[in-house]
């Protein structure tokens, strides 16, 4: 496959400062079914990850309502992976991850407020990395239908992104969210700037 | 108020050993505010239940499958009681629990496979006995709009135990199950034998 260019996606999320190279799309449409099954995991993580944040935060009426309402939806997502995982006979199974997350979540600060903005705009990140990425199967998945349930998997992890962005603008000063969105979206670019060698999602 | 019998209750499962005391009616009724506060929490707690044991065992697909539907459908009863606080002007804040929760997640053996054993009868035990709070509630709130509401929750709680009950039943010897689940019942029921001071869903 010939390298084409992604620089111009229309998926890229302003806040992401590198788009997506082009050997991520040839590994994960060269390994579909584990990319279905690293898909899934990610749906379980961030309803995971929606819910102890409303565990650890419980009197933030507007990131409970709000997330939710996320955590239903990434409940729903992961059904939906399953069932195409199903449907292509692949089992359930855990997967190792590749760093990327763990790597985003040790940028997180201990002590509040720094905690709850890092924890929303790192969740931000991965929202709109997963939207960007998802943009690009959606388009080069050779299998229409399941393209077509990419495609619309993107768009709410865009609305995802733009949900985790409002909450850090409520609690924080805007001049305080972009300055540290900027900070983290450096260093979700770098760890995506090495391809790691297993197939994912984040790889 | 006068004693009433709640011995016959319909909404005993019979999984239950002994029913809830009127003692305990008295007390949610004469403060609901703080019961519908509680209740959040236990809708909110019930949904992280179900989401660790989709994350502790990613493979079992019948597991993953029903508690999928679980988790999301308490995340639906946690916004709708988040309404209900809102419409009486409560805001949200965290309560201290009863011990109730602690002392029976004590219960769960270390090791598998009994820890996955009891993890699931103990949620199937609180899922029942939530189920016979709600109907007693249900019954006797003066609210006729609050008493529907809970009406509506108590069947889902039923069902939600029986789900509990039959992933047990999936994955263990049916003697094993029964013989477990009466040894839990029997201190779930104690754990409740003296009304704890502060009013709470599991007090």
């Amino acid at each position: 496959m010939s390298p084409k260019p992604v620089l111009d996606s229309p998926w890229v999320i302003h806040a992401l400062q590198q788009p997506t190279s082009w050997a991520w799309v040839e590994q994960a449409l060269a390994h579909l079914d584990l990319i279905l099954l690293d898909h899934s995991q990610c749906e379980r993580k961030a309803a995971g990850v929606a819910l102890n944040l409303i565990f650890r935060y419980p009197s933030s009426t507007q990131l409970v309502r709000q997330l939710t309402a996320i955590a239903r939806e990434e409940l729903d997502h992961f059904e939906q992976v399953n069932q195409w995982l199903e449907r292509r006979g692949i089992p359930l199974a855990s997967l190792s991850p590749s760093p990327y997350g763990a790597k985003l979540k040790a940028q997180i600060r201990r002590y509040e407020p720094d905690r709850l903005l890092d924890s929303l705009l790192v969740a931000a990140l991965i929202e709109a990395r997963s939207h960007e990425r998802l943009g690009l199967l959606a388009t080069h998945c050779p299998d229409p239908e399941l393209a077509e349930f990419y495609q619309g998997l993107m768009t709410s992890e865009a609305r995802h992104y733009g949900v985790y962005w409002v909450l850090a603008d409520t609690y924080f000063e805007r001049e305080v969210v972009s300055q540290r969105l900027a900070e983290l979206a450096a260093i979700e670019s770098q760890l995506l700037s090495t391809l790691y060698p297993e197939p994912r999602i984040h790889s």
